[in-house]
């Protein structure tokens, strides 16, 4: 299999992006899991180096084409300089963020990487696809996204509701290379009120009528107070907290993961951590799992793909007429 | 100390509330702590003593004033024949359990208690107080109880906020005996926005304002997903959920106590469980610790009120006149 191209961003040049990216990529093994291209400038980095005492190398490109195998690549798409003021939230730094993303998701869309990882601090850009969250074992999605409260419940309806589970269905069967993934739909109100009766189970309905094993709507104390959890492949909650909160209260790590697109994107669920940037303890753990996590999607993907593309023809004749028909070339 | 009184409900008698009640009196030293007067069936709880195979006598009484020390005490509000069909939700069985609760709540109303417990399955009466959940080191108030998620974010005002930290912050001091309780008050929103600009900030000023100390707002996911929930005597959830969840998943039993109003009644954090009635195998641990907790809570409120009467008088004269002035008995 061809080595994966994983575009990463910076992130704030006074967080720890350099810092967990640059520590990831020192053991040399992780350069055999893919070809990374960090989107970033080549003087930060060998700063943030020196800050850390990492000894990984780095190779400056001015395009992801040029990204090499077995080497940390570092795309210059910041040529200006940058003050490096360590722990400090400046404007500059944010700006050196947001071009190293802008970069980035260019590169992306145009299919020059194979995927996207995040630097801790950035977060995912919003889209009308399904933000999974990922801990050890436990994949949540959520039906309303990062929503103020006060917006949860009317975005609760049937057709919304439906649509994620289709989209949650789809994703573990695709990017996770499950067969027949069960899903639990938890409920929104503590007592099962009028979004339970008019959007989840009418939701619920309509999967089983598309051959969806999603179960519910458990109450979230219950759900996540006892072991139910655990006999899901992944758990649908209505809003953010929901999910978030039991996963992090479970899982040692989350990372998110952008589902629903053709893109692949994922991001550490971490801040830019800056009181502790420059002083080489930032925990590298969620995104490594970021990481491998992006890769194991698009590997995913292909395996799904391929294994649906250009199937055997059908073997059996028609009575009366040759019927076989090639189902990728229909007529 | 004279040993109190304590109403109990029998809760539905095709549940497990007779069981629960008749073990925990088993133990004879259970009876040192308290005189506990159930409202129910001398009938229904033969019936189900037998169920069970438990060996606790009782003593039938007809008005609370009648209750005998050292003696499990029913009081036989229902006097019909109650037909038993064991693990079944039937109307008359319902009717049982709110005969049982009404004449319990009108002599807890009038005294005649000194505090109320629900049995299993019996839900707290709503009333404008403050409902508390309860687990082991864990003491949780929520600002809107149990309202529909939908109704959540417009009950969220300063108003509103304030008068519930001010309610725990007393509750925390008169039924806890904490001198100077410190109470996390979570956010509403995964990302602050409007609520907690407009609402929970000015309460925490409020709070402040009243030397009451009250620290966030919170984001749920970080102060649960860490251990910053170890740090406060009491947590101030913005809706049921945000609170239940995380307790239920760190807490092995759940209690319910009714603070912010004179009378003292709590309840097992369980329902009539009726998939195992008549089997002996229901956990008591949550009514027990309902039961404790009613005890500990009447202890401390004596004890608090009591060093706040008569207070010794003031010993100081002012230069010109003598100021002394009880403050029990004001001009």
């Amino acid at each position: 299999m061809e080595r994966l191209k994983i575009g990463i961003t910076q992130g704030n040049t006074n967080g720890v992006g350099y810092e967990v990216i640059l520590k990831t990529f020192e053991d040399p093994t992780t350069l055999e899991l893919c070809t990374p291209v960090i989107y970033g400038s080549p003087k930060v980095a060998t700063y943030h180096r020196k800050a850390i005492g990492a000894t990984t190398n780095f190779y400056t490109i001015q395009h992801a084409e040029e990204a090499q195998q077995e080497h940390l690549n570092v795309l210059e798409c910041i040529t200006e300089e940058v003050k490096i003021d360590l722990g400090q939230p400046t404007d500059e730094a944010q700006q050196a963020a947001d071009l190293s993303r802008a970069a980035a998701e260019k590169d992306l869309k145009e299919g020059k990487i194979d995927a996207l990882v995040y630097a801790p601090g950035d977060t995912l850009p919003a889209n009308d696809g399904l933000t999974l969250l990922l801990g050890e074992n436990m994949c949540v999605a959520v039906a309303t996204n990062r929503q103020p409260l006060s917006d949860v419940a009317r975005a609760i309806t049937a057709e919304n509701v439906t649509a994620k589970i289709k989209a949650f269905d789809s994703c573990l069967k695709r990017d996770f290379g499950l067969t027949r993934p069960r899903i639990a739909v938890l409920q929104l109100n503590p007592e099962a009120g009028k979004e339970e009766a008019e959007a989840i189970a009418p939701s619920l309905q309509n999967a089983e009528a598309e051959r969806i094993s999603a179960f519910g709507p458990f109450s979230s104390d219950q759900f996540f107070g006892g072991t139910d959890y655990r006999h899901y492949d992944g758990i649908l909650a209505m809003h953010y907290e929901q999910g978030l909160t039991p996963m992090k209260m479970l899982c040692g790590y989350n990372i998110y993961l952008q589902a629903g697109c053709e893109t692949v994107a994922t991001a550490p669920l971490q801040d830019a951590q800056f009181s502790i940037a420059g002083q080489g303890v930032a925990d590298i753990t969620p995104f490594c799992n970021a990481l491998y996590a992006a890769i194991d999607v698009c590997r995913s993907r292909v395996s799904y793909d391929e294994a649906r593309q250009d199937p055997l023809p059908k073997l059996f004749h028609d009575k009366r007429e040759d019927n076989r028909r090639p189902a990728a070339n229909p007529e």
